[in-house]
């Protein structure tokens, strides 16, 4: 071999620890970061009930609430007391249900709701007003000035009656970043217990959200809470990336369900953030109960869990080519960030198809209690992805496979005379091993 | 109002135009960025042939391929020819097919695979290895000097076949990053077309992936690809911020799929860059056909479109709360980045529900052709959101309690003497209204 190869500075193994103690943890660098300490503010009971398919009646809100309590999120938000008379009187009754989680209520920056949300027992008020230019223009019509005397007026009303306050902008992406800024000092004056940032269209990209709220993190003292929609499939790193820059809690909903497709999904929200902060995530919430909300919420408002669902997919922890089942085998943190327990769920390894690998073979050959070597392990694996060339395969198909194959080993008698025989019949598309399956 | 109003600096509305001609495009501070200047490796038939559900017939994989022709996608990556017998088959009959896509297949860094790999056809041959200590140890149990001189003899010969050669690391964020960037130099000396980076366990989040991304152009010269599994739901903000960075190229699949719940999808992809680079997008992608070719891909791999799916979703469009509906209705720019009908897809505002407002059903009163004043339109909403909140409604529910209002007023010798008799008949679960509806 020539220069190339002689330019590689040949490197030793290292036997020294890493640098960081959790490599995937929180950025050193990043001073103000939030993500060792976090808040949940669960919104499917609100933002969840502005999804397509939602119609939650009175018993299944309290079930919700519930579940999502003993889940531990920190806060849940509730629709309007003014949306509509049921709505009011839902929002009553959860207060009054006695919860861990504290129950907030989501309004328009109006005395008129104002008045009626302070009435119904909860425990903080969530006030927003649209601040971009086309919200201002097509939505309520007002200018930066209206908008910061009404904030004043529903703020200091709230805070009159000792209950929680948030001040958050909508649209506040595409809002002037001066009106922002000038608005949540404001705000901020006053003191409000938090200020919101909510990417109602789904446009913001990662950087762009670290940057915003790192800007922000030098005008206020309050805390920070941040609300993102996936319209372009950003929504949960968008929220790690606003933890980083130092935002404390985030709005989601089970199975991300809201206006359009949605804003952060509880689940997905969790696999992001017990990469990060293992200790927190497993020691303030109950992550083997996320699958039975997301099978709650999922039956009230008929839509399937998404295949491709974080943590809770059908296929979330299935591993499938032979290269990555044979290195799972050896040690699953080889294809693995999450750990499947974690959250009350399995590992599983596909090994019945075209893509497998003898290790795969090997260990459900040991599952089945055979005795085969490496190179009879070899063997039968050819065998099965031969037919797994011609057709899909079942579990069951493998093991008649391999029951065959380890059966004519062990009875030479009635073994054929040459290889080729033997492969013959599994060539076949409705060969032995897969009447076998069918006939059962 | 006192002190804290006073405190609030008025600003007036500015008539001038925005800094920046596309707020949400490119960041100028990224010098090296190529969000206007990317490509698609398409991978649903490499990757994607890893996901649980796949079986893909020959024939199915040259209708999938052609799709992904016609949507111009920049290259197609085809399952490795040593993984079976017909893998290889078919990798040289899609070769045969005379695509504008540039046609790819994916090896182990190994000779015997690139030997067979180079007989196919193929426009360029993807290598990659394992490269981070998990792998190292526990799959294929080699030293990164090893790798580099694999990776060397590989690359050799492929480059000496006339085809392109891309040289990827796997689990590229759990490995050493002096090691990484090492190996890299190594192989762009000689002459690689692309290097890969692979977050094959999908632990990377946005910010490091900028980090990596910018420190890797500043060693090697050729392009830069990315892969992201989206195991902690991160992967399409982690490919934005890899563009952003500098890297071009970005693996997708159709829907995702791929090992355990998948990699970035094809559509959602498309909804993240059509913000950020509207025109390079519409002219080089034939969006409106990623409802197709997702419907293909769906049905040969057996599962639903995720409800929740960017673009596609059968709500990503729809619009309920009764403020949204109406800012929707004076500009749909208002709750909407994307715009449905560059996707070939349909706003639908949902005004059938208990959050609905007066401006979406005088919306539907208009459609209706029917003549009510505003005042009236208020008063047949109040009738619309006390029916919801007893039970979910549909479009004939609405209808129904429009039109009877309308014949009502129209027909004034007919008209209850009370407006409570009126309400009556609405309170009720089974009234007039979803009687109708039932009956016909």
């Amino acid at each position: 071999m020539s220069g190339p190869q002689n330019d590689f500075q040949k490197v030793h193994e290292s036997s020294s620890g890493p640098v960081q103690a959790n490599p995937y943890g929180p950025n050193p660098s990043d001073f103000l970061s939030n993500v060792n300490n976090f808040q949940l503010i669960d919104s499917t009971l609100r933002e969840g009930e502005q999804f397509a398919n939602s119609f939650f009646s009175t018993e299944k809100k309290i079930e919700i609430a519930k579940a999502l309590d003993d889940f531990g999120v920190d806060y849940i938000e509730l629709t309007s007391p003014v949306a509509s008379e049921q709505s009011r009187k839902d929002c009553e009754a959860i207060c009054k249900l006695g919860l861990k989680a504290k129950i907030l209520t989501h309004i328009r920056c109006h005395m008129d709701d104002a008045r009626v949300a302070v009435e119904t027992g909860v425990d903080g008020v969530d006030v927003v007003i649209g601040t971009s230019k086309f919200l201002r223009q097509y939505s309520h019509g007002k200018d930066m000035n209206y908008i910061a005397k009404s904030a004043i007026e529903v703020i200091e009303f709230v805070k009159s009656k000792g209950i929680e306050i948030r001040f958050s902008s909508e649209d506040s992406f595409r809002s002037d970043l001066v009106d922002l800024l000038n608005i949540y000092k404001t705000v901020n004056k006053i003191g409000v217990n938090r200020v919101g940032i909510a990417d109602t269209v789904g446009c913001a990209n990662p950087r762009q959200v670290y940057e915003l709220v790192r800007t922000l993190k030098s005008v206020v003292s309050c805390d920070i809470e941040c609300h993102f929609h996936n319209d372009t499939g950003c929504a949960i790193a968008n929220a790690y990336c606003a933890l980083e820059a130092g935002a404390r809690l985030i709005d989601v909903c089970v199975l991300g369900i809201g206006e359009r497709n949605g804003i952060v999904p509880l689940g997905g929200l969790m696999a992001r953030m017990i990469v990060a902060a293992p200790e927190y995530v497993k020691s303030k919430y109950k992550l083997h109960k996320i699958r039975d909300i997301e099978n709650l919420v999922a039956d009230a408002v008929e839509v399937n869990i998404p295949f491709n669902n974080p943590i809770t997919g059908f296929c979330a922890f299935t591993h499938k080519a032979g290269i990555h089942a044979k290195a799972i085998l050896a040690n699953p943190s080889t294809y693995e960030i999450l750990d499947p327990h974690d959250f009350g769920m399995k590992r599983y390894i596909h090994f019945a198809n075209r893509l497998t690998g003898w290790n795969a073979i090997k260990s459900r050959v040991d599952q089945l209690n055979l005795n085969l070597t490496d190179d009879q392990v070899k063997e039968v694996t050819a065998k099965i992805k031969k037919l797994g060339d011609v057709r899909p395969l079942n579990i069951d198909d493998v093991d008649s496979i391999i029951k065959d194959f380890h059966t004519e080993l062990s009875t030479p008698m009635l073994k054929p005379t040459s290889a080729k025989d033997r492969e013959d019949s599994l060539d076949l598309n409705d060969g032995p091993a897969s009447k076998k399956t069918r006939t059962k």
